[in-house]
């Protein structure tokens, strides 16, 4: 049988929020937190409507699910997110417990891969889904805003 | 002359906010950020009281100084906090390129520097200021905990 929740819809969801943070002029990264069938928490960048360098993607998910939770580890949820994670992120997810992290896009120059494994030992991750079009998604963003 | 906001003024503001969030039974670590003689921003650990584990000190601090100057660098700014700040932490102060960290307890478990370079090249760094009073409320305050 199909699964319709499989780790292409949720990345899929994921994207969506890379999208409306590309419309609302944020740099375009998106993330979902996924528990079984259950969206707990979504986000995207919003670095600059909050003037805070923190407020990633990640950070808001995480927050997001955590507040539906009401606890603060996130041991038996996923983390769907359209770019590697930053050290912050990595380290934010490091006290989180998450159960897994599924990226798309690499970051050779931020991600947190390059600088060791920051991730909880139990935390099991993996990257490169849907990849290419969230690459593109940042490129063309980041095209438009040195075109003007 | 004297300098009234000298490092061990400020380090007493960040002690400050460390015994409050120990009176509101969190874990006692605070921070404050300020640029010259000015305090941006203030804060303690609340990861209990918002189930957040992205709720550290040193987060609530940076964030509350951005929102003051209205803008995401804190390129002039130094942030002092009662323990050496976790690999999120850096991670968030890389990103704020803030000019100077100075913290008082080392922490060889958790603490950042154990894992390398985090902060921003430019950022200037060091730790051990009011370290063991820092430290001795920190065990005290698991100490009472395990007591329960």
């Amino acid at each position: 049988m199909l699964n319709p929740f499989d780790d292409a819809h949720w990345m899929r969801q994921a994207f969506q929020q890379a999208l409306a943070a590309r419309d609302a002029g944020e740099v375009p990264v998106g993330a979902v937190v996924v528990v079984g069938q259950r969206l707990l928490g979504k986000g995207h960048n919003l670095t600059e409507r909050l003037h805070d360098v923190t407020a990633h993607a990640e950070m808001q998910a995480i927050t997001a699910a955590a507040h539906d939770l009401g606890g603060k580890y996130l041991t038996e949820a996923t983390l769907y997110v359209t770019l590697e994670p930053c050290v912050m992120c990595a380290g934010a997810l490091y006290w989180t417990q998450i159960g897994r992290v599924v990226w798309g896009a690499h970051d050779p120059k931020r991600g947190f891969s390059r600088v060791g494994p920051l991730l909880h030992p139990k935390t099991r991750f993996e990257g490169g889904l849907m990849a290419q079009e969230s690459a593109d998604l940042l490129q063309a963003f980041f095209r438009s805003k040195r075109g003007r």
